[in-house]
Parts: structure tokens; sequence; C-alpha cells
């Protein structure tokens, strides 16, 4: 309360701090962002709330002079002090009945011993707004110092900003007044608690707490800047943002493989009977055999008949028998083929999927719309353990009509560089925290990024070039027709040109068949976007507009099924030019970030064998 | 090229239209949407792209006076219309080679036989970027009419913009000068060439043609608005965006019908031998109980034993007979469950499904980050036929820590006012288009929503008001403790209450697990926002922050799993008090649209038994 007073003397507040909507609180990001250091906001009373990031103890000075013994400040009032500590077994009673496990008991002791108003908590608070703390000054009248101190523990308090008293990285701290709520740690079992738990330790079965670490608070806090961005970019030039369908019939790719949704397995359903897949059919049928040709043998009439059902009957036989063997073999399990499930009573009357790209049903508003983008989720369940890929991806989407492979690798280039300007823009704090933190050249990266074009080089060009080069082995060796490899597109982007560079025109069988025939025949007008460290950000195409040649391309690669008519019909009515691209949203992060894995990048990374949440 | 020299010294080019970005022609938009209807614009030469709309064919005026004959004009050439009419027979045959049908082949011939100049194709142009048609003027010496004058053709025409000289909407019009690319329509099969088709028919077979439609234009531009208001509004107030993951292990809801996510079923797995479901097995067991009866009664020795051999014998022959049973009546197929799929072979090494509601994933981070939302699709694999479910819906939701109930309700009103406002600004002339087409009452709902705060009423009362309802009579009888039915929700919303209403403090067994339970022990902090015409918006609720209660409450409900162990961590370590709600975006679209049907207010809609693309 003195303190309080005082600070009101001190200063007059001129524009107190505005409280959150919907959450009764200040936000620490406006009490420490302050271009003063919050000097200004000193003696205003406000309520935080956050998580303790750390702590320190420090005894407290009483209001008179203290007896200094051995350098330690001792309370004046030794006769409590020794009061109390003759007592010890008594409180050690007391504090295992309030849970206190027994190697704490020592420091709580202590704090016990000597506490009343003797004892400050200094700790530093975040509430996930910015990167500094807020130093809380607690007094352990308010609230026992080992309940506020454990990293982890939430607090609510109200109280009064002042000059720091203590020395911190701040200009001011808070005194607190009043706790308003407090949730505490078990401390023994926070992943936590201890200092630097590496990410990758943390991803999968701690993914609930990695936010609170700084370095993913930072990234969670970049992500969200560049997701606004997308859109801000997009709104800009007149697109229209079109939700692109989850559950799918069509698979874009033409080739990839695919989950699949079902509701068929959680309850009994019809099942086609395979007799072949039963050893009592086969059995029965051998006996059926035997009989029919016990009795052409008897007829002796048709000797023809009789030698084709003895190869029947011997075929079966063998067929009956492997069966047999296989079955023995495996005692507890077999392989066998998976029942053929009946998907005509599946949720959707027929098999369905997880999209593995929204571009063809974008093509579909593009064609009546103009320019329109997605952003969401999209899958593949290629089993791989890669650190740039996982099954489940957000991506930016977006198709043109009336567009050129030139249009749309001039947006892709736009693109980048309005990301990389705006996030180093309204990021600025967590950028450097990252540049210091996880990446050093993650400034200058993203800098080079907003002034500089990419290189633009073809397919064919980019092969010769990795054909000569000398200085490097490459585990794949590069060839004509092959898609490039991680360590081929990263040799160009990182060593060869420094810089992101556009690839384009892909032979056709490497791209998926919608990509437009070139005139040569061979090559598409496809094109890939490649940055430094990260690699293939971007994957664009004009599209084949004209029905014949897609038609043609459908016919080579296979793709007859009805699923892709609707796509066809784009063509036959009022077919228009168009192009397109996928941004991998999540690698853009990785390349805003500086981080090495793109499942650091994502709130809830999935990789294969890993969903936990 | 008269035209353009006559308009370019009637007005001078003051400002020139920008072009679009990637894509080289100008929006029509910003054509015809001008204050002074676009007639500084004239003079302009500019290229236009989008598609056919509507057209009519007319008579052009010869550069010098006809010679008129019973009210047509003639022209005036007659020796060259005699020659041609005179080999009517080659042009018909040409006709046919360039692939017009026999039904078309008068109106072409006259075409053909008049044309030289004779006749304009008067188009009604649209590229998706507004509600109203450019009028654009092609001569038949450009390209023949029956090309150009289908609805649904794409057509990217240069042209000068000029004073409308033929009657129409607008107060200018493209006089084309050259066709840059255009895309035809087979008329027979393109389901648009009829004017007005239901959007009910087109919606699942036509989905990827239904953008093309007016209204469902419209309504995707509304949705784009509503989408970035969304982002917008969390953004001013301080929320970070949060992807929650799509693919996951945990029931949100607790007892929702959910989609499974797999790859088993693409290929050959390992299934867990299930001998029970074997006839062959049984059989094998009843030989085997048979030697072992025998066996035992020879002995004499042990009666007891004999006795029990002899009962498991029955039974097993029993099973075993009514196995055989089942199977002979069933002949082309049989019931028979799922075979135990091996769920540790699949993706993620157990189940997994597509998720319910990112409310819990949410928590974790506004465990970290303070007031985070998220806004992406859900699923729920109910199977009805509802006009305001689908089993696909896109959600915005939300988790605010250090936030009560009331803090969450307070959000949720102010976000639906934020939303209409901005939906009003951003879009009048869709919203004026809507409110004519499809529902007279859109625009005054809207305004009411901005202007008025929803009526805040507890279930229980709630309850008690339909309870005393007699001018009406529902089908299910309102009960406390049951769910209240659209029917309810719409008496108080449309009826009682003429605005929305807010029902708070729900049953705690009509509520998800994590709902906070009050002080009464019956009922939780929970919320719902029902609206009028489309009913619940909203659903929302204060989680339980107390471990214990939480505790309690999934013991009473039986969810035991591991697989919530990680949303218990959030109240182990540092456990806050926080609220938040999941709004059904799709639902909120039909609000701002006056639609009748939520599967018209998304791009792409699923419902039971339909997927088509």
């Amino acid at each position: 309360m003195d303190a309080a007073t005082n600070v009101t003397e001190q200063a007059p507040i001129e524009k107190p701090l505005a409280l959150m909507n919907f959450s009764k609180r200040v936000m620490l990001k406006n009490v420490v962002m302050q271009s003063d250091g919050g000097i200004s906001l000193v003696g205003q009373r406000l309520v935080i709330g956050g998580w303790v990031k750390s702590s320190r103890e420090l005894k407290k000075e009483p209001l008179q002079p203290p007896v200094v013994i051995d350098n330690v400040v001792e309370p004046k009032v030794v006769s409590c002090a020794e009061v109390l500590q003759s007592r010890i077994p008594f409180f050690k009673s007391i504090i295992k009945v309030f849970g206190g496990g027994d190697h704490h008991i020592r420091n709580k002791l202590t704090a016990v011993v000597k506490q009343p108003q003797l004892y400050t908590s200094i700790l530093q608070i975040n509430d996930g707004s910015c990167i500094p703390n807020l130093q809380v000054l607690v007094d352990s009248t308010l609230v026992p110092p080992s309940q506020v101190m454990p990293s982890g523990v939430c607090i609510l308090i109200e109280g009064i900003l002042q000059q720091q008293s203590v020395q911190g990285k701040q200009v001011i701290e808070l005194k607190a007044e009043k706790i308003v709520h407090l949730g505490t740690v078990d401390q023994d079992k926070y992943p936590l608690s201890k200092k630097r738990v590496p990410l990758d330790m943390l991803r999968d079965n701690s993914a609930h707490f990695r936010p609170r670490t700084k370095t993913v608070a930072s990234v969670m806090r970049i992500r969200n800047s560049l997701s606004q961005s997308t859109h801000t970019f997009f709104q800009n030039h007149g697109f229209v943002e079109v939700q692109v369908p989850i559950i799918t019939t069509t698979d874009t790719e033409g080739s990839s493989k695919k989950f699949q949704v079902t509701t068929l397995l959680e309850t009994g359903h019809r099942i086609d009977k395979k007799p072949r897949d039963s050893l009592r059919n086969l059995m029965d049928a051998v006996e059926e055999k035997s009989k029919k040709v016990e009795e052409l043998q008897r007829n002796e009439s048709n000797k023809e008949a009789f030698h084709a059902a003895r190869q029947d009957l011997q075929q079966t036989t063998e067929l009956a028998s492997q069966f047999e063997r296989t079955r023995k073999r495996r005692s507890t399990e077999m392989i066998i083929e998976v029942p053929k499930l009946n998907f005509s009573e599946d949720y959707f009357s027929h098999k369905t999927f997880l999209t593995v790209s929204g571009r063809l049903h974008l093509e579909s508003y593009a064609c009546a719309l103009g320019n329109v983008y997605s952003f969401g989720p999209r899958f593949q369940a290629e089993k791989t353990d890669s650190t740039k890929s996982m099954p489940e991806m957000w991506m930016v989407e977006l198709e043109m009509a009336f567009s050129h492979i030139e249009d749309a690798i001039e947006c892709a280039d736009t693109l980048l560089k309005f990301m990389c300007t705006s996030v180093l823009n309204n990021c600025a704090e967590d950028i450097m925290f990252l540049s210091k933190r996880v990446d050093k050249t993650l400034v200058d990266r993203l800098q080079k990024m907003t002034m500089n074009s990419s290189e633009k080089i073809s397919y064919t060009q980019a092969v010769d070039i990795l054909k000569k080069v000398t200085q490097k082995k490459f585990h794949v060796q590069v060839q004509w027709g092959n898609p490039l490899t991680e360590e081929h597109e990263s040799y160009l982007a990182d060593i060869e040109f420094k810089r992101p560079v556009v690839i384009y025109n892909h032979p056709k069988e490497i791209r998926p068949f919608y990509a437009r025939l070139n005139n040569d025949g061979k090559t598409v007008a496809s094109f890939d976007v490649v940055v430094p460290k990260v690699g293939t950000l971007i994957k664009g195409s004009q599209n084949e507009e004209r029905l014949a040649t897609l038609n043609g391309r459908m016919e080579e690669l296979g793709l007859r099924g009805n699923e892709y008519e609707w796509c066809k019909d784009l063509r036959r009515h009022g077919t228009v030019k168009h192009s397109g691209f996928s941004l991998v949203f999540d690698r853009l992060v990785l390349y805003a970030t500086g981080l090495n894995d793109v499942r650091d990048a994502v709130p809830f990374p999935r990789s294969c064998g890993k969903a936990f949440n």
C-alpha cells in the first residue's frame, strides 16, 4: 500500500493502459514494449496474467535497518526466528500435510521459518504476447514463494507498476498487491521445468507444452503474421478466397498416396464374400471335384472330360494345400488380403480421400470468379521421415483465369517478396530473437528475398548446370527426365545462385496431368520455386485448357475414371487459359524462422507413426 | 477503327484503367462500378475477359442507307446475297464440317448468308468481380455470332469503351476490336444453357458450374468478405491464429460420430486372426472336444469333468451349426463383423480420425499465448440430411486464457456485430442483389444484428418459456435435461424474441465433458447463440480448469482413455480459467446471404451419400 501511494505521488497517470477486451487484464506487450521502456506507466494499477518463466528469491530488507551478520541480511526479530526454528519438527509435519515433497522441505522450511514479510519472489512473467518478460515482485505475505516460483506456474495478479527496484532486464516492474488466480505446477512431471529442452524432444509427447517455450511462441507469432499477410496479399490483388473441400473423390496429382476417409471400420458392415480367401471353400471344392472325377472315371465314356476334371482337381488340391501351409506357418496372425469392403455402404456411398491439392477445385471457381485462392490443410500418405514434409501440411493455392505461366511466376515472386517484407516489418522482435537463438543468417536471407529477383532457368538448363558440377558428388546422378532431388535443388539455390531459383518447363512425365503441354510435346508449362535452406516452396503450372490435349495426357497416364469428368467439363464449356500454384505454407514458416525441421513450424505436427493428440 | 477515332476526339483519356496484376486484363468491377457509370472512361482501349451471361443479335445498319423491304434491313449489295443463297447446299456442308448441329443450321445459315458486316452480337459479359455485366459489341466480321453468343462462352477481348449505342443497363459498352481468346460451349451438354436452374439441381453433379450463376457468385464474394472480417476481428483484438490439426486421436466432443482416416484399406495388410469367426475353426473345435468327451467317458473316473466337457461340446456344436445356417441363408454376401484390422500397421500406428472440434487443441496454445483462434474445416459423420449441417463444415474457434463465460459471450456478441457491419459495408451490392433475389428480410436482419444486443436467458428460463407456449405444438416436447430441438430454438429466436438469443448454463449431461461445472453441480458454464432463421450459430463454454472436477466429469462419462492425458496436463501445470466458443462459419454465410440451405453457402458441399468431386 505504501508503494502505491509513493508512486502515485511520483508520476501522475496520464493515459491508463487499456484492458484487453473479453479478458480483464492488460496485455503484457503494452506494458513492456513501450518506446520509453514503460517509465511513463509508473504508478498505474493494473491486472496482468501470464506464466512464470523463471524466478528467484530475495531476502527482503526489513523496514528498520537489519543486523548484518556475515554479509547475510538477517531478520531483526531474531527471537521470533529462534522460536520458529525450535519447532522445526512441527512445521515439517504441517508442510507434509500441505503436500510438499520431501526433497522440497528444506527450501520450504527456510521460507516458513524466516517468512513473515521477509522474502520477495521475483518472477519473470510472460503472457505470450511478446518476447520480453515483465518482472513481478510478490511478497511472501501474499503467497508462499514455493507456490509461485516454479516455472510454468500461471498467475493472475493485480499490482502497481514501479521503477525497477531489483536488477532485471526491464525499466519497470510490477509490485503485486493481490493474487487473483494461481495455477500451480507439478514440478516432478512438468517437462519444461528444466531449462531449454530441445525442440525435437518436446515435439511429440509434449506438443501441448511447446508454445510455452520462447522459440515456439515466437514461431507461432510469425506464423500468425504470415497467415495474415497471405490474406492481405490476395485481397489486395482482387482474389476471392474459396475453401476447397477436404474430403474428395478426386486425385488431383493423379498418383499420390492418399488417406482414405471412412466410417465402415467402426461397426459391423456388409462385406462381399470372397470364396477364394476361404480354406473351407477350397476344401469343399476339392471334395466336389473329387466326386466328379470319380464319376467320370466310372463312366469311362468321355475320356477327355475325365482328364480335364482330374487336372482341375489337381490344381484345386494344390491351391488348398498351399493355403493350408501358409496358414500353419503363421500361427498367431496371417497375411491375407483386406476383405473387399462394400463402399456403397460407406458414408459417401463410395471411396473418399483427404485432398492432396485443391488446384482442380479452384479451377472451377477461377472459371467464374477470375482470380481465386485457398488456404487450408492438404494431405499425403507418403511414408517418409523428412524434415521438410509432413502428412498434413497447410498450403496456399491459387488459380488465375486469363493468365499464362509467366503471370503465375510473377505472382509467386511478388507474393514471396511481400511475405518477407511483411514479416520483417511486423515481427521484427521475433525475427531478431530467432536469428540470435536459431539461425544467424535469417535476417540476411529474408532481406535478400525482398530486394533481389529470383533466378529463372529451365529444367533443361538446370540439368546442364548440375551435370557440369565437379566440386560435389550427388547421391543421385542428375538425368534429364528424372525429378531433381532435394540435393540438386539445394545445390542450385544454396551454392550456384545463392538465392531463390525458378525452374520451369519440366518433362511432362514428372508433372501432374493437368500441366499444359508445350509445343515440343515433351515438356509442360510448369515451374518450381526453390529457395535456399528450405528447398521447394512453390510448385505451379499453366494448366491445360485444350480438351483434346488433356484427354491425350490422361490417356497416357491411364487416368480413365469418371472422377475427372467435372474437370474435363471446365474445358468443354467456356475454357480459358489459366495458371496457378501451390505454396507450402509450413515451409514458408520454416524459411521465415530459420528452423531446420518443418515439424517445429506447425502447432501440432504429424508424421508417419506419430499423431498423439 | 472509326469508333476509336471518334471517341478519342470526344473525351481525352485522363487516367487509363490499371491492368490487373498477373493477368493482362482490366477487372470488370473497375469498368462498370464507376460512380459516373464509367462515362469518364469512354475512349479507353482495354482488354477484358469474362463469360457470356446472355446475348442477342442485331442487324447492323450498313454505312449507306439500306434498301428497306418488308421492314427488314437488307444488305445493299443484293447480288452478293443472291449468289450466296444460290449456294445454300454448299454452305450447309461447310457448316456441318465445322460441327454445327442440324437444329442450329437455320440460324447459322441466315448468319452466313447475310453476314459480311451485317450483324453485331451484343454480349453481356461478366468476370466474377461484380454483379453488373459489361455490354460488349462484337462484329460478325471478327467472329461468327454462333461462336460467341451461347451463354457460358469464355472470351478475352481487346476493345474500346464507348457510350452505350444499343439499349442496355449500363452507360458505357465495349466495342470489340480483337478477339484474343475464345472458349466455346457445347450447348447441348451445358447445364446452365437454360436460364435460372434451381440451386438444388446444380448442387451435386454440377457443383463445378455453380459459381457461374449470379447467386452463387454473390454468395462466394460475401463468404470471402466474411472470412476476411473474421481474421480482421481477431487480429484487431490481439488473438494469434493457430492451425489446429485435422487428423487427430482426440475426440473433443467425447461422443461424436467421426470419420476414420486410414491407409490400411488400399493394399494387403496384416490382420489379427479371429478364430471365432471361422467355421473351419469351430468344426476343428467340435472334433477336438468330441475326442475329449469320449476320452473322459472311457475313463469314468471324473464324472464332473465329463459333464462339463459334454456341455462345452454341446455349446460349440450349436455355435457351429448356427454359423453354418447363417452362411447358407445368405448365398452371395454375408453380414459379418469387420475383421480386426491391425491399426498398429496403419499410417500413424493407431486409429486416427478427422477432427470434430479444435477447442482442446486451442486450449494448449491459449495456455501459452493467451488469446488464440482457429479457422478451418471440422467433421462429423452424423447420417442426417439437414439443411443446416454437413459432414464437413468450416468453423471459427477461439480460446481465451484468463476469461470467464461472460467474457466469451461478450466476445461472441461483438464478433457477430462486427461481421454483420462489415458485410453490409463491404458487400452492399451483393447483399442488395440477394435481398431481391433470395430473401427480402436479409438487410433488415443484418442491420438489426448490428444495432441490438442479443437476449440472454438461462437454459432453465428457456425451458420455462417453451413450456408455457400454447400457440404452437412442438414435435418434441420440451423437458429440462434434454437438448432443445431446432424447433424450440427457432421459436425463441424467430417468434418469442425476434433477435439473437444467448442460452446459457445447460445441464451437464448435454454438453461436452470440458465445460466448467457450475456450483449447483447440475449445470455447466456453457452457452449457445441462436439466431433467427438459421438457428444455432455459436456453441461455447467456460472450460473446466480444476483437474479434480474434470476427472470426475470424465469418469461419469466413461472417458478413461489415455488420449485425454495431454488435456489433463494443461490442468496439472499452470492451469488457468479460460473460455471460448465455436462459430459455424458456413451458417454465418447462410445468415448473411438469406439462403435456406447451407449446402448452397459452401464451394463444394458434401452430404451423406454425396461427394462427387
